[in-house]
């Protein structure tokens, strides 16, 4: 059996080239002080999740209470929760249960959030952290608040240990750097709040795939990549990785072909349906680098070629815009090695709560 | 046990809105002469396929052979695939197992799509339909070459029953008369091309929910459209459906609020991706219709407010902005009614190939 005998659209992995990925960022890591914890909402997988592990993380982020469930379940026991939880009386219970299986890290942006987790969870032996915005503006607060933020979580009688943050305004061209480097003094300016209520921030953790390359190891104690063992059409047009770099792509068939246009059956529901201002289109076909999707339905993708488009029957590999949602469409990663194709299951797919 | 016990996101359906929806499609199709043969992909539940059925839909539309491995499964005996499948081995024993048990359409739009359709199956007693482009610009041939696929499909040996086109560039404000008046010629233009050829066109069909309010019984036999029991964002942003016909919304709760800014916990991962440029944003707030979703992330949508935001904690009906993904995200959609909620299984989720 090989990948030509499974019907398309599917997922494939290429184990070669996603073994590398994750040992390259590995490799830069040892040494400057910063650790890896992964974030696992990308793969979703308890294979990838070990792998990662394997090559020197110290524990895994999630973004839900439902994925911290899977992989404590599958005996991973250091996790991140990586969100302010709006934590009521059934996720308390589910907390819980996890905190039972594995030591967990939460997160809190304000003094009504952490009053809340305390009240529902104050006797478990969690810590906390603080998230901070440094420029991305979703949650998180200044990092001149967190300190007050962490008063109020210590006051609760919590357990704080330090500040977080996510550098997404980093998915913008040529930001890379600008916005690593206001990570860090996000980061430093919000340990020194946390200093000045007498709170030792002992975890300063940022970084994103697209980041991680700047961060600075003199603040910065851990980082939270998430697509870099598959790498997807952002990263590329980001400049982060190359083609070659690409592990995860959709195997597709084209079904229509027209001049230098082709239609092929991979759309939204197998692609996702991201797709950033500044992106050249909804993905990039990898056997094609000069192709242009422009346009995508739930089981349709446009794609313009420079030359003739290939015949109907054709498969071409496209790389979707972000992976991590188009992980979340699947139940399962076909993963291509030399050996012939197996399958991973996607273990937390759809753990939305 | 009410939804307020549920742990959020999770996708909500108003029972009495959407049955309110599924029988006023189908009150105003009556005595038209058109018939009705609903888009399963969007809600992808047995349930829902059966109460369209049970209000005169002749039967369903779906999307690839896994849509309707799961219908027929179901029990349903009327399929049409309204894709034009490039059709392998693996992919004709599949279809080999559905004709089994259902009656089956199948769709061509190339002399070599029929002949790789006629050589695997031809055996089979379904029929086949041309699918013409009537402005869409995705799959499908024009109205003019429909009669040379129509008559190279019947020298290949297949039943050639009649057309059909999808209008998707209806889903343009504005356009939704003229797109079903550009269906409506392309069709009657299509039908006269195959009657050149000696094929009774039989079946004229076409439709989406924005045009099937203007399809022209004249020449339309059968509309498919596939949202109208839920509706959704772009559908109320179309002016096809008000607020109070949106049957589907993700419960979402505030965890963070600064100013007029909200952020809820559902994104990406629960509402889908979908923001076509016309859109507001990526999805509406049925209880703040004058919110705007400005952001989204896979587990954040920032929403911002007239006036001051929703604490943390408040719950949000959000309407995702294009349903079919938002479904297919989720293994069971939560059915409110006023005995209690209950589930529906999304049976046909990730049923991509």
């Amino acid at each position: 059996m090989s990948l030509d005998g499974l019907d398309t659209p599917f997922l494939a992995v290429d184990l070669a080239v996603m073994d590398r990925n994750i040992e390259r960022l590995a490799g830069r890591l040892r040494g400057t002080g910063i650790q890896l914890r992964p974030h696992a909402k990308s793969h979703k997988c308890v294979e990838i999740a070990q792998r990662q592990i394997d090559s020197g993380a110290i524990g895994l982020t999630v973004a839900t209470i439902g994925e911290a469930e899977v992989f404590a379940e599958a005996g991973f026991t250091d996790l991140f929760i990586a969100y302010p939880l709006w934590v009521t009386a059934p996720k308390a219970r589910r907390l819980r249960q996890v905190a039972t299986r594995t030591a967990l890290r939460l997160a809190v942006d304000s003094a009504v959030g952490a009053q809340q987790l305390a009240e529902h969870l104050g006797d478990l032996p969690f810590t906390v952290v603080v998230e901070i915005d440094s420029g991305h503006h979703r949650t998180g607060v200044t990092p001149e608040e967190a300190g007050a933020v962490a008063a109020a979580a210590r006051a609760a009688g919590l357990n704080v240990v330090g500040v977080f943050t996510f550098p997404g305004h980093g998915y913008t061209p040529g930001q890379r750097a600008e916005v690593a480097a206001q990570e860090s003094r996000a980061l430093d300016a919000a340990a020194k709040s946390l200093h000045a209520q007498g709170i030792e921030p002992s975890v300063r953790s940022g970084g994103s795939t697209p980041t991680v390359g700047a961060a600075d190891s003199t603040v910065l104690t851990e980082v939270r990549p998430g697509v870099y063992p598959f790498n997807d059409a952002q990263q590329f047009e980001l400049d982060v990785c190359t083609l070659d770099d690409i592990a995860l792509s959709a195997i597709t068939t084209v079904v229509h072909a027209r001049g230098r246009t082709a239609i092929v059956d991979a759309g939204s529901k197998i692609l996702g349906a991201d797709r950033p201002g500044w992106a050249t289109g909804f993905g990039r076909v990898i056997d094609a680098p000069d192709a242009r999707i422009v346009a995508l339905s739930e089981h349709h993708a446009t794609v313009e070629f420079p030359g003739a488009a290939p015949s109907p029957g054709t498969r071409l590999r496209i790389a979707p815009n972000h992976l991590c949602n188009a992980v979340n469409l699947v139940d399962s990663l076909v993963i291509d090695t030399a050996g012939g194709p197996y399958h991973w299951a996607v273990a937390a797919r759809g753990a939305n709560t």
